[in-house]
């Protein structure tokens, strides 16, 4: 009983490895569902695959794409993903939506909305897991974004909904993060959460079509202008503002030299790597925040008193200092019984 | 040994009570101290201080006031302030600036960059500590509110160099966040740290005197264009751009009548109230945060294990989860030995 576990990951662990690096897509799909597993020993497992793997990953091009329900994402990454394969790349997109009540079963649903991409096997789709832990979502794509390197696509399309906590973490694990909006004066962007459009390194507005047009063009002039006076993400690149109608295959490939020009402003500069280098470490102090919160919430005495401190702070009965002195003081207690 | 830092600690408790309650500048200034000490037994003390003057605190109007240096927020802030005294208003001006090697003796600087306010019975100028510790300058700061509130302050300005790390925290503290900027089309916001325009609740172009006033107005249109196409801070309120200048006491007005229409606005939505008391949880929240990297940092095992495994992650030789899973076994095995 005791061996068994250690044996079984052990012969895991070397299938998980081959699998994903061979390109197995139903390897590589089991070694995401690894990843995203709650369980202690899944996650134990998960790790080392990861560290396994590690060399082979980094050559892919990184792209968040974010933009609020009704702005025509799925067509946009179907239709640009669909040339991008065209011209020999392999892709894998990734959807995170901690608002969805998703199930594994939504695969289905992400590959109907990208039908394309449902068809071709150069595209790998794969939906967010409905983990609600502090920073899970997160966490789970920015480890299936290293899996899907390792296993050979070379663009990897990070998706979001745009109003959720998820966009500036994943903007933190991008090399290029994109906002796509309609025509309509900032209207559409009520939904979109604040501080957004400050992360883009390009706006595409989409839906740029028949009578749309002249809406599109104004849209463009209005976000550049805004885009102009607020600080840019790099000082190496001014982010553009683009009208696409992915309906139409229309801008698409503008939209992709953009990509490419930015890759390559920012790697004269030499800040492609150091943004890489400095993205793994802030990621590894979030996540390690992250562990520390779920420790926390896990502790029994402290889930069990958090929410009359709160209450008593909210209603400005408690100085919050106090509060968390006596979450401390739990914690140490139950730290020094274990 | 054992009963006198105790029985110090009973008798001061009382004075810092008595003190700050009665208005008592002196004693307040040293309240404040008190709250800026890192030794915990001055940390203890100083909780019990704040919980004690918590019914004293909440009436004041917290405004934060941002800008980079040169846009002129000391004559502002001077000019704005005493504006307000004349009108029978007690002021607090908190100076919020983790970037400056200031000193206690800063406080003489200060002063003098505030000549009017420093001369005057109803206003007290407080600059930043010169903490660097996690969250410590916003923690010390918020607490630096509540005892100038229950000392009898009822307009508390919160000023920031809009190129740190504070001004979430901040905006996270006030009522009202006021973004002060040149004109020039967003050159000078090149220095302003990103995400902070979406955080004003108000844009004041100053400086706008003599061949300056045209190149305001310009000013005015666009930052309002990028306000009107960014999602505001409030459901209930537009934030405006207004032009002023500070030197010529002019606009100084309108200003004032702005932050009061915000806070009618919200008042009558119920925001303001719900706004402070989720500012109070999530305070609460940041402080816990802030309090469990200490410990983590105060870790020795940690601490010195940490740049090894940051290097590591940063260089693509060691999976982030990993490294985290290092460091929580570190923590684990220290409490067990502890």
């Amino acid at each position: 009983m005791a061996r068994l576990p250690i044996a079984q990951s052990r012969l895991a662990l070397d299938d998980y490895i081959r699998g994903v690096l061979t390109g197995d897509r139903a390897m590589l799909a089991r070694a995401i569902t690894l990843v995203e597993s709650a369980k202690p020993v899944h996650q134990a497992l998960a790790q080392q695959v990861l560290q396994k793997v590690l060399p082979a990953t980094g050559a892919a091009l990184r792209i968040g794409i974010t933009g609020v329900p009704g702005v025509g994402k799925s067509t946009l990454i179907d239709q640009l993903g669909s040339n991008l394969i065209a011209r020999g790349h392999k892709l894998a997109v990734l959807a995170v939506d901690p608002t969805s009540p998703r199930t594994g079963g939504s695969i289905l649903g992400d590959k109907t909305r990208m039908a394309q991409l449902a068809v071709s096997q150069d595209a790998y789709i794969r939906p967010s897991p409905t983990s609600g832990t502090l920073g899970g979502v997160a966490k789970k794509t920015r480890e299936t974004i290293a899996l899907c390197e390792a296993a050979g696509f070379d663009v990897i399309i990070v998706e979001t909904v745009g109003v959720g906590q998820s966009e500036t973490s994943v903007a933190q694990m991008v090399d290029f993060f994109c906002v796509a909006l309609l025509a309509g004066g900032g209207d559409e962007l009520q939904g979109i959460k604040k501080g957004i459009i400050e992360l883009a390194d390009m706006i595409v507005i989409n839906k740029a079509d028949g009578d749309n047009i002249v809406r599109a063009n104004h849209a463009i002039g209005q976000y550049q202008a805004a885009l102009n006076i607020l600080t840019p993400p790099s000082p190496n690149w001014r982010p553009p503002v683009l009208a696409v109608s992915a309906l139409h295959n229309q801008g698409l490939d503008q939209l992709w030299s953009q990509v490419e020009a930015h890759k390559a402003a920012l790697q004269t500069s030499g800040e492609f790597r150091a943004r890489r280098q400095s993205q793994a470490v802030t990621w590894m102090h979030e996540l390690l925040k992250a562990r520390l919160f779920e420790t926390l919430h896990a502790n029994r005495a402290v889930s069990e008193r958090l929410p009359e401190l709160e209450d008593r702070v909210r209603r400005g009965r408690l100085a919050p200092g106090l509060a968390v002195d006596e979450l401390l003081a739990l914690i140490k207690q139950q730290d020094d019984h274990a």
